[in-house]
Order: C-alpha cells, then sequence, then structure tokens
C-alpha cells in the first residue's frame, strides 16, 4: 500500500506541473493567458452544466474524468494552439509522437493498473471516435470561442481568423459531438468577423 | 433552448473568475500561489486517482462533482485560509452567511432545474456529513499538506504551525474521510516540525 500511495502521490505532484502550461487563449475578461490546468477545471465544469446537450448514450462520468486527464501530456510538449498550425488543425507527426511519449512518462508514474486505465482514456478522448470522446472534445473546442467572444477576438485576432477558418478548424469539429451548441455559439460568433 | 443556454453560458463564463481567487497555497514547486480554479481541477484529479483510499459506497463520481464546485462561491468571498483563522479552522458566521449570499447569486444563474441540483450538491459537501463529502472534505485538506511538503513549508511557514495544530485543524479532518491516507502523508509531515 506505501509503494502504491508513493506513486499516486508522484503522478498528483507532477501533474500539478500542467498549471504552469500557458495556453493561447485569455481568461474570459481577457486579463491573462490560460492555463492548462484551469482550462482543464472549466472544461469538466461545462460538461457537468452542458450535459443535456450531449448525445443520446453519452456517459458524462467519464467525459469529465477524460477532460480532467486530456491535456497533462502538455507537460512535456506544450500546448499547440489551433489557429497557429498553418490552417491545417492537424498535429503534426512529431507532435504526436511527443505527445504518445509524454503519456509514457506521465501515467507511468501511476500504480500499473490505474496507469493503463487513464492511458487508454486519454486515447480515446484523442481518438475522437466514440460518442463521449466527440463530446468531450466539443467542448474543448467551444469554450476557447467563448473565451474569445468574450475577451473582444483573442486568439482569432492574435492569428487573423477568418469566419470561414473558424468553421473549418474549430466549428466543424464542435457540430460532431454537440451541434446545437455550435449552432448556437455559431451566431455569437459571426458578427465578430463581419 | 436558447433562453437556458444563455443561462449556461452565463454561468460558465462568470464561474471563469475562480481562475483569479488566490489561495495561500502554493503550486507544488513554490513558484507562486494557486488559484482555486487549477485547485479545484487537482482536486477532482485527486479524487480520480485516489479512489481506491475511499470507504465503502462512496462514489466517485459525485465526489469528483463536488470538488469541481465546492469553491466556486470564492468568486464573490474569497479564500479564507484554514490556519488564518486564528486557530479555530472553523469559519466565521459571517463567512458562512456571506458563502450562501454568493451561492444564491452564483448558482442562480443556471436554469432552476440545474442550479437547485448543484446548490444542493454544495451544500452537501458544505455539511461534511454524507461519505461522499466526506471523502471530498479529506482529499480538499490533503491536497494543500502536499503542497508545503513539496515546496519546503508553504503556509505552514507563512502561518507559524506547529504539528500539534496540525493534527487538530487538519489531520483529524483528513481522518474522518480517508483515514489510510493521512496515516501514509502524517509520516511524511512530521519531521518537518522537528
Amino acid at each position: 500500500m506505501t509503494d502504491r500511495l508513493a506513486a499516486q502521490f508522484a503522478f498528483l505532484n507532477e501533474a500539478d506541473q500542467l498549471k504552469q502550461v500557458m495556453r493561447a487563449t485569455t481568461l474570459v475578461d481577457g486579463s491573462r493567458p490560460e492555463n492548462s490546468g484551469e482550462h482543464s477545471w472549466h472544461l469538466a465544469l461545462y460538461a457537468l452544466v452542458l450535459a443535456d446537450q450531449a448525445a443520446p448514450g453519452v456517459n458524462i462520468n467519464r467525459v469529465i474524468r477524460m477532460l480532467l486527464i486530456h491535456d497533462l501530456v502538455e507537460i512535456d510538449v506544450g500546448d499547440v494552439p489551433i489557429h497557429s498550425q498553418n490552417g491545417t488543425a492537424h498535429a503534426s507527426a512529431e507532435t504526436l509522437a511527443a505527445e504518445a511519449s509524454a503519456a509514457d512518462r506521465i501515467f507511468g508514474l501511476l500504480p500499473q493498473d490505474l496507469g493503463r486505465d487513464l492511458r487508454t482514456l486519454w486515447e480515446e478522448f484523442e481518438a475522437a471516435e466514440t460518442p463521449d470522446a466527440l463530446f468531450a472534445k466539443s467542448l474543448d473546442r467551444i469554450q476557447p470561442v467563448m473565451a474569445n467572444l468574450m475577451s473582444g477576438g483573442g486568439t482569432w485576432t492574435t492569428y487573423n481568423v477568418t469566419y470561414d477558418q473558424l468553421e473549418t478548424r474549430v466549428g466543424s469539429k464542435i457540430a460532431k459531438g454537440a451541434p446545437s451548441l455550435w449552432d448556437w455559439v455559431r451566431e455569437k460568433a459571426r458578427p465578430f468577423f463581419n
């Protein structure tokens, strides 16, 4: 038990570093960049509050768990802003390989059973195929849209994003897991680009 | 639906302010104070990773939900460090009244059904009587102990805390919801006070 607890706390202490990974997106009031730890909290709260927007059969408790761990690999790899990727909105092969190594290291701190479970859950999120992962991904995409809206442009201004790019890079992804949410938020976002 | 989503996002945008509420406790590396948003994320991760330490019958998904919302009232009231309260470790009547008003305002932003559910969950956490709330409270107390241990003293140094005070104010509370966790962490903490 002692060794097991030592491993659990080694992971929890390592996870603390996510609070120092800075994102391109700011807080809602625009006062400073958001870090990936507080972002993960905000997303889990999104899942709790927007559960009625999920497709039938989505397990919100699993979505919350996914969102709590979804960014841990950024401790090693950092955050890659969507609008910074030359418009592809796809991570490079190098980034994917670095994230897999980070997952090996970070989830590897845990007792084997726990590490395997959380690693599997993270891979499900990354694959974005199951209903739970699709809803989690939609929330991960919509929260920065809301921050940009509230703060007067945010990363849309930083990266000179057009409305068409927003639709392609972000909207189409949100719509896969939460179409009615995108319908609602799109109407708020569109005037910004006129 | 439009009005419902407007209320849900009004709440989520308001919740963003928890990222600007500063705690007395620092990050694990001591580099800066922790904010209550990232603290809430870390605690939810504690619940996920330390679930095997919970008493039989504890519902970890409910514990995670509780921890996601447990500090929202601090948006209005701020954080009250345990070791700053003249050694009583009890909130004053004024603080409790201010927290209840904050809960009225903040959960009141939500659609009525959701606001009522989350308010009830927060009250269960505050009452610290059910097994779920006791485990959640234990995690809320143990995470700062770990930060103080890792950062070389933290709030123990700030407030000149003695080992007996740590036992009374913190250890006895952790032991109510997670006795084997306190047994383990106490042994790590004790040498600090010698």
